[in-house]
């Protein structure tokens, strides 16, 4: 055996050995160390150069990250990076999941959107009452389907909703083409048949589905969030939701888990999951594909993808 | 006021005032008569050139219609025509309504699908209870949708299923460019992660999902069926969703509607709804769209749209 293959040129940190077996084996100069973040890092921790994070849990200490004078990357597996941008040391890229979780959030928004424009509540209480009863509903077609946040989440839902006769409208942080701007959005509101939050949380977002925007759109509006659940105020939403005024789904909430009691558990109009987005069982392969890559990436010297925040 | 535009050149039947407003202003040697079906028909029926029928509903006594010497063409509003190929007499043309309903059971479909797959009764049991528990469940990435029925609707959900990153494998009567026959089924049922039926009822199609073609699916199959209750086994089914070996999202049923007490009622793995796919208050106007084109086509002596059964 050549000396050179015995050298670790690259050390890399993976959260268990499930991402082992899904990243596939690597070249002999790549050293993997197992960490899942929780309590005190492995030996050799001090030369790892990309650590790859469990999948939205909380970062490990500030320190652990730090104290790991190799760091070049920290690879995440979700899309929003929020409690990341703290943690990660000033020098170290921060690399998120887009891509990994954008058909499978899609596919909820999308479940979230039809259940609730095909009144599939009413239907699920008939079918445990055995009861037989046709009732004409709304469908999708020649709807506007107002898509917050164009990224590969909006685009996907746009193209689903698309294929239903419905009127996707893209709106992003920036206007391009095909795509609105988040200040055009009180043009944009009235008329829509549903709002889909598909936005990263930021200072620029956070409660930007508040009273006033809920106001403004049509009765019967449907809001589906699939996003983070500070993007809407809780309150706010609840009081038009209790009024009968507009219907939700809610992947994600705040707070976040709803905790015991919290008046969302009994509101009407309201199709509620636990953030099950993005966490399928078929995320995994895609995720580990994307850290296969990174890792290739770094070993041969190439720039990484989805980096969203440079070292400096 | 010229003498022409006083004579009637067509006469035609539609069921009711609604229809009526939703095709809007006619020529005005066009005259309109409202009959929904039952008793007798109304004076002047004898001159009716088109008779429009309500949306799935019975045929009017067969005598009505043998007794509209003037009869040219029956217009129905749904795709399928089954109860309607013994009541039209000879000679006249038979026209369904292809195109308006397809989007709307297409949605239907896929909020079925997805409705499995992401296991929402699970969350919806979850969200009565006030529990925030998450759990991975499937998605459609990759994951091969068998699509038996290759017309607008199995179409429309080949286009939405694609969006998520889904394999969508349609199969028609007869094979053609991207679609294969009815003949190919044997090879193509195992490995795919749900099957949707938007076949017509026909002979050939008439309890093709029997014993024996729900054995050959894998385990945990999704079977949606939005087309005809006896496309499907009942019983044969039944055996499967009790097993747990199936899952199925029936929008119709065979026998229907399904009767107080009958076992799918409460059979476990079902999403069960009454037959709500295309009833959705926006085929109306596409419906009376349609219409409204045939009876401007007849005016002018042009050939009608959608004839599923010419008159001989």
């Amino acid at each position: 055996v050549p000396v050179d293959s015995l050298t670790v040129v690259l050390t890399i940190s993976l959260p268990d050995q499930l991402a082992a077996d899904l990243v596939g084996p690597l070249p002999p100069d790549v050293r993997v160390l197992l960490w899942d973040g929780d309590g005190a890092p492995p030996d050799g921790f001090a030369e790892v150069a990309l650590y790859v994070a469990r999948y939205t849990e909380a970062p490990p200490p500030r320190d652990a990250l730090a104290n790991a004078p190799a760091l070049v990357a920290v690879q995440l597996l979700s899309a929003g990076v929020e409690p990341w941008l703290e943690a990660v040391p000033a020098g170290v890229l921060l690399c998120n999941g887009r891509g990994v979780h954008g058909s499978s959030t899609a596919e909820l928004a999308v479940a979230g959107l039809l259940t609730l424009r095909r009144e599939l509540p009413r239907f699920a209480a008939q079918q445990r009452a055995g009861v037989w009863q046709r009732a004409g509903t709304d469908d999708l077609f020649g709807a506007r389907v107002l898509i917050l946040g164009a990224g590969d989440i909006g685009a996907t839902v746009g193209a689903a909703v698309r294929a239903f006769g419905a009127v996707p409208v893209l709106v992003g942080r920036t206007a391009r083409d095909g795509v609105h701007a988040l200040g055009e959005l009180p043009g944009l509101v009235a008329g829509a048949a549903a709002v889909v939050l598909a936005l990263p949380l930021t200072e620029q977002t956070r409660g930007l589905v508040d009273a006033q925007f809920l106001a403004a759109l049509d009765d019967g509006t449907i809001v589906v969030n699939v996003a983070r659940g500070a993007l809407v105020h809780t309150d706010a939403l609840l009081a038009e939701l209790s009024a009968g005024r507009l219907r939700a789904f809610l992947d994600v909430t705040d707070p976040e888990p709803l905790p015991p009691g919290h008046p969302l558990w009994q509101a009407p109009n309201l199709v509620l999951t636990p953030h099950v987005g993005g966490g399928t069982r078929g995320w995994q392969r895609r995720a580990y594909a994307l850290v296969r890559e990174q890792i290739l990436r770094m070993h041969a010297g190439q720039p990484l993808r989805n980096v969203v925040r440079d070292g400096f």
